[in-house]
């Protein structure tokens, strides 16, 4: 398949590169700065030019999105609004304008993060994106069939748990190959409107 | 309790006012053109000025949030926005700044809605919204405690039926009145970080 994937440069990013290629894809790097091609999928009208650049694909694959972690007493309204912005519009966008661009029985792959289900100090506005991508991946899916959209929801990446494990005390971690095999899943399967943990 | 009501004046606000009322309530409505206090409360800067109005309460109850109903297909990158700034920021506003305002065990009722979890065709924003206020919920709580929030999540109100019938296909509909007890029970029991379905 010809798979476009945002965020390639990132940790998670990386390694479904490298798994995908891995298994015979045609994989398209997208990053700001980096990558096949350069864009920022923040912003709705580069969305649509990335998508003219890229072409018809089969499968759009998502792996990025930062967002404020500040405690809740110490965020402001822009945080959440920058939140929205990173992680939820970004990818909604993805698909919303995507579907015209990918193959009738393509698709799309967006990540979401244990922090929809699980509440950490810090994680406000990650819950709160988080929620919002898992329910719009299953409002959507009913909407694009024969197209399909999941979320990937990797906990804490357990490669990187020397650096956060004091922000997820005692979460099982996931590990880069099965947060890579979780995009697998939905790229390669047949399910829809999933949230797929790793 | 004294309780600031937002949206005093719609469906489900007019009952939760005459509920929570009919229970000994000291209830201050809250709407854009009607009500004890008059603010737009989509307006992080006009929730600031509500407060300073309202005085210290022991609750905030929120029965507003109207969002874009539209096919995928139709839908734009600013009806998400605006389903975001109306629902999601809005009530989020309530809750980060109403923390100074609430007695130190007051309490946050949010309004939420079946969509989180059900799909129908023209649902997508709402979907994704109100997926965005039940992980804040889950979140805002282990942060704010003392102080407790929580979610209602109605599914179409058996009173709407004639006219909502046929976009919530054979869902379990919810009488206003069961709406407005899962109120009472946010407001006056103990639980927190929960989604209330009637």
């Amino acid at each position: 398949m010809k798979i476009l994937l945002i965020g390639a440069g990132g940790t998670i990013g990386t390694v479904v590169h490298k798994t995908l290629a891995g298994r015979g894809h045609d994989v398209l790097s997208v990053g700001r700065t980096s990558g096949d091609l350069r864009f920022d999928f923040t912003d709705p009208e580069q969305v649509a030019a990335l998508y003219a650049a890229a072409g018809p694909v089969d499968a759009v694959v998502g792996a990025a999105g930062g967002v404020p972690f500040k405690p809740l007493d110490q965020l402001t309204a822009d945080d959440f609004r920058t939140g929205f912005h990173n992680k939820v519009l970004s990818q909604v966008e993805l698909v919303r304008q995507g579907v015209r661009h990918v193959a009738e029985r393509g698709s799309f792959t967006l990540i979401t993060g244990v922090l929809a289900r699980e509440p950490i100090v810090t994680g406000t506005v990650a819950s709160l994106v988080n929620g919002a991508i898992e329910s719009f991946v299953m409002a959507a899916a009913v909407e694009i069939a024969p197209q399909r959209v999941n979320a990937v929801s990797p906990s804490v990446v357990t490669e990187d748990l020397p650096k956060y494990d004091r922000f997820f005390p005692g979460m099982p971690s996931h590990d880069l190959a099965a947060v890579a095999r979780a995009y697998v899943r939905s790229v390669e399967g047949a399910q829809t409107g999933q949230v797929l943990v790793p």
